[in-house]
């Protein structure tokens, strides 16, 4: 850890949270923190504050911060806006090390109160060496740490793993942390960033860039007030791990249409866009890619080439995952003339024996084995998806272990597009997530993350060549 | 009924079932098609089919279709291909009135052997007066008549509901089908034409185009020999009942460019889509997108115009549900200025108040509920989506009477959006969907599913208008 990202370390993995503003009445986003905090079974000692209770769901309450006998590393604030003044006062005199102020009502309300109270704090929350996370957030989670510092206790059940998040809209960060639980994706650090009062985006990346339990990042953008900054910040940053990037508001301009405003915002949609992919990150334009891209990102390291092979045990599923092939750029390999005569002699003759090969008449497990190692031996596949389709006698665990010895001989990428009704595979799925073979449940989902990864291993390819350019320049 | 449909009358609703190649060992399709008829509770008598076993699964079994003491109505067959034959032949001389025939290697197989054999099977069962469902399918389901004539036993877990589904693909109907179950939405029929010996798209249109258990059709097309005879069935089927179609193989120009074949499938890809399109169906390029659409058409009567109205709770999902309306071709209505002054009067200046409303800061039922109502009341608004996200102070039950109360005042169509881990809201959401507001876990679904609907009442009213003109002309 460098010496900057030491305040960062602080507000990550506190020793103790204190909350201001806890409450025990359950309708309280008080209360709520609280049952955050206690359902990720943090592990350090929790301070609810509050003027008069003596103890809120099993914890000693205190009447103020000072009253606290030990040390408090991280603050939740969720007083009201006129206290969060003099409740970082407080945090600086007790010598608290980073913030999470929930409290909105600052810089998005309109007139210039707010924006004035905002930038006091920031003054007050740097002289005191506090890093604020929002205000106007629902808070953040470390999955790792086992610390939910949000107002959202369900996301106590996140499981931990590689893929970190910052995300400007509260909602989008819920619907990507909703989506991982339901599809038992590991997350690591989930921050709102809320009115991003001392911690910007560019602030974080470096951190997250360094944090040795983040392999992916996912950025949701609204707007910035200095996109260079967050542009080079995602430039350095990807040099080191993938990143994949959405910004809302495509649609500004109809939107300030309708509003009659002019159209400037529009085109700073596309400026957007168009940096962040210079910039390295892959760019998606629907927020429930995000996790998809993030999880390939994580799992695999990109295949070399464009070429793409599909296996499946139906013929209509390699249908829809050929078509997504081609919609998504990429290309169906075409199996050499060696290749070719070597299936047609695994296979019998109701299988369909070219790319996309359907096995439907040879379900056992040496046709199968034998089927993926010809295909990932031919030269013009970079990458390999198998479809399956739950029933009784076909699950992920049957073919696993054909799959993970063929990818550990071959080394090239393999994706599994798994369709089963919930609370049925959920466990093979994982096993086989650990194993690094990312699993989707559908075609178009399977393919388009495919895509990402070759386009983040291609732009990864073209910058090193770039860099090499400037290097043999410089002798 | 009508006499034609008499005899898919008795196919969807036998009063008892044979399964000719039922098998003790669990393995065997033969031993899965029972557990599938048992599973769904048929009501009437089942009889398996083996040469030896006295009892399968606890049901008295015969050696012969010959030997059943009673009517037999429905035939499911899992004999290997030479026995079908023969079996449909005892199938004719018991009086079977319908067959599910799961065997596969005819017409798909390589060799005209194949082919021979299906048209004689066709030509002794047209002679029977038997419909056939395959030869090569996973079967049929009849969701309101409990008869799961299926390989797949978890396909019983389908709930009765509107949407009917004919698919070419078995494994697009158990995407669909699965898709379902985990949604909790409901289907009617689930039929596998498979290699269609003597029952096509064209059959099977009419009949469901009369059937009052469906409101909406799904239909997943990769080939059939009589395009027209299907785009016809479409176009009469239409002005009942709409229909929502995807056809397999838009690649298949990629495909064949692989295997060195000429271009010509990729134009029929073209052809079926226009025509398709022209004859009223929503034609989608997705598969996820089929459920969505169906249930959309099923549950809601279309909006009179494109002009949409988004609220919220969160700034970020309006924002999304907003890009989604523009790039679906619909439009953000433009409140009128006394909307706009009451919406003001009414919300605190927190919330942004204008088309997309974020009502963030004003969390009660009363402005909730008033909210709603001016925003129907607007003369721009054709439909409105609100996005709930899941949070322990807010579930669709808790908005359920102000949204249930206004449709019912305004009759304009509204659209819930709501994501949640999954185990939370499942039973308000079924809740809502039978008072007739569908929900969507994600803006891109809900918003596509809402454009689809404009797409069809603009269609109906273009082909009424063309109807009357003709009508006017004849005077």
């Amino acid at each position: 850890m460098t010496k900057d990202h030491e305040p960062f370390h602080f507000l990550f993995n506190p020793r103790s949270v204190a909350v201001i503003g806890a409450s025990a009445n359950p309708l309280k986003m008080g209360h709520q923190c609280l049952l955050s905090l206690q359902g990720s079974a943090f592990p350090g000692p929790l301070y609810p504050i509050h003027p008069r209770e003596k103890e809120i769901l099993g914890m000693r309450a205190y009447p103020s911060l000072n009253h606290v006998p030990d040390e408090v590393d991280l603050a939740m604030m969720v007083a009201p806006a006129e206290e969060v003044i003099p409740a970082l006062q407080a945090c600086q005199k007790k010598g608290v090390r980073g913030a999470v102020i929930i409290t909105a009502g600052f810089k998005e309300a309109e007139g210039p109160g707010g924006r004035k109270i905002q930038e006091d704090m920031a003054a007050l929350a740097n002289r005191a060496g506090i890093k604020i996370i929002g205000p106007n957030t629902f808070g953040m989670v470390n999955v790792h740490g086992r610390l939910n510092a949000s107002f959202t206790p369900i996301f106590s059940r996140l499981k931990p793993g590689p893929i970190s998040v910052l995300s400007q809209s509260g909602g989008v960060s819920h619907l990507i942390a909703y989506q991982a639980i339901d599809e038992g994706v590991g997350l690591g650090k989930v921050v709102g960033l809320g009115n991003r009062c001392n911690v910007e985006f560019s602030d974080l990346l470096p951190f997250l860039g360094e944090d040795g339990q983040t392999k992916s990042i996912i950025l949701f953008i609204e707007g910035v007030d200095h996109p260079r900054a967050l542009v080079a910040a995602v430039r350095d940053v990807v040099a080191r791990k993938p990143v994949v990037a959405m910004k809302a508001g495509r649609s500004a301009a109809s939107l300030n249409a309708a509003r009659s405003h002019t159209g400037t915002m529009a085109g700073r949609f596309e400026v957007y866009e168009a940096s962040l992919k210079q910039a390295g990150a892959i760019v998606v334009r629907d927020p429930s890619e995000l996790l998809d891209v993030a999880k390939i990102l994580a799992l695999l390291p990109p295949p070399s080439g464009r070429g793409v092979a599909v296996m499946s045990l139906q013929a209509g599923p390699g249908i829809l995952l050929t078509d997504a092939v081609v919609r998504h750029g990429l290309r169906m390999a075409a199996f050499s003339s060696r290749t070719q005569e070597k299936l047609n002699r695994l296979l019998p003759p109701l299988t369909i024996r070219t790319n996309p090969v359907d096995m439907a008449f040879a379900r056992n497990e040496e046709s199968f084995e034998g089927t993926v190692k010809l295909i990932l031996e031919d030269e013009d596949v970079d990458a390999l998806i198998i479809f399956l389709l739950h029933h009784p006698f076909m699950t992920p665990r049957r073919i696993a272990p054909a799959v993970l010895s063929q990818r550990q001989l071959s080394g090239k990428p393999i994706l599994l597009c798994a369709n089963s009704p919930r609370g049925l595979i959920e466990e093979e799925i994982a096993e086989l997530e650990e194993q690094g073979i990312p699993v989707y449940s559908l075609p178009e989902r399977a393919v388009r993350s495919l895509s990402a990864l070759v386009e983040y291993g291609e732009s990864r390819r073209k910058s090193k060549g770039e860099g090499q350019m400037i290097g043999m320049g410089r002798k």
